[in-house]
């Protein structure tokens, strides 16, 4: 079998991880941004999150010539019209931290009661490579929670609620969030379109 | 339209150049090993033409991860039954000049009559990227002359006079050389192959 390579359009390491570990059986290593110090910071410039994956996984791949994929995710809240949405990273303005994110979220829904704090997680997964580009989404729905809890994961993760568990984000291993995250629905739908693509 | 690489698996930056006039109309932009100076020599293993293009294609694929082209070339002779062939380059041994190659195939042939002295030339271009082979052959035919002419190309073009020119490739100018040669000629079928796939 021809080894493969992708890069994935991150400096995150842990994704990467995350990504080799559900492609590695195809043949395909994930390589990340940090093995290409030329590529600077892509502006996300798009007005969906599909816009956003497809801007930063076509960029990648001009620049590096190998196939490449990129992720959006956003969390839209029913009670706020879907916000922060597209906006999720950046809700609390340039550069924010998870918690200036959280607690504007938090105070946004203030009085808020609990059967109105639903919302949903959407991530976008966009490949790239020569000949061809393919997407796939992963939703999971949930609700807001009034506090955060636990202290896993990152972003919104403390609360965020998944439907038919009884615990946040935050208070999963690794292994039980990616099995049931928006991040892990998309990508196991990605992985069946790399599948078919690669028949 | 996204802008595309293909790595060539050449030092030649003439071939390199050649190869990006041929296909830069298509968005593409050929890269050569220059770029990749942890890329060895690639040893060609195969038993024929057309493996030699693939075991370099997928090597340099497999190494850089973006979409490789090689190529592989040999001149066969009639009255000596294809040779060189496969072995074409390296004809006088290890590391042979162009003259000492030309050399001794005037020596086999000596005495070989003009109307015996047929041979062709044949290019195989081998296409490798993360979906997809391709392939493409060139052929030229033509004769061998019993002395060196020209003083243009390299290789056995001062000894190789294609059917209708009354010139040898060594007398010819690039344009015209490229035009009906084996490798001008697989190209041709290459790029066609590359459009219809890029459909």
């Amino acid at each position: 079998m021809v080894q493969k390579k992708i890069v994935l359009a991150t400096h995150n390491q842990h994704k990467r991880h995350e990504m080799n570990r559900v492609l590695s059986s195809m043949g395909i290593t994930i390589v990340g941004l940090n093995d290409f110090p030329q590529i600077g910071d892509i502006e996300e410039t798009g007005k969906t999150l599909l816009e956003n994956a497809f801007i930063k996984a076509r960029k990648v791949f001009e620049l590096t010539g190998i196939p490449s994929i990129a992720d959006d995710t956003g969390l839209e809240v029913n009670a706020l019209d879907g916000a922060p949405g597209l906006f999720s990273a950046r809700y609390a303005g340039e550069n924010p931290t998870y918690e200036d994110n959280i607690n504007k979220l938090m105070l946004a829904l203030e009085g808020v009661p609990k059967e109105k704090r639903n919302a949903k997680f959407r991530t976008i997964i966009a490949f790239v490579d020569f000949n061809k580009e393919l997407h796939s989404e992963g939703i999971a729905e949930g609700v807001i929670t009034e506090i955060p809890e636990g202290r896993d994961g990152f972003g919104y993760d403390p609360i965020f609620k998944p439907n038919n568990f009884n615990k946040t984000y935050a208070e999963m291993d690794i292994e039980q969030k990616n099995k049931i995250s928006h991040r892990g629905r998309a990508l196991k739908k990605m992985k069946k379109l790399l599948i078919n693509y690669l028949k």
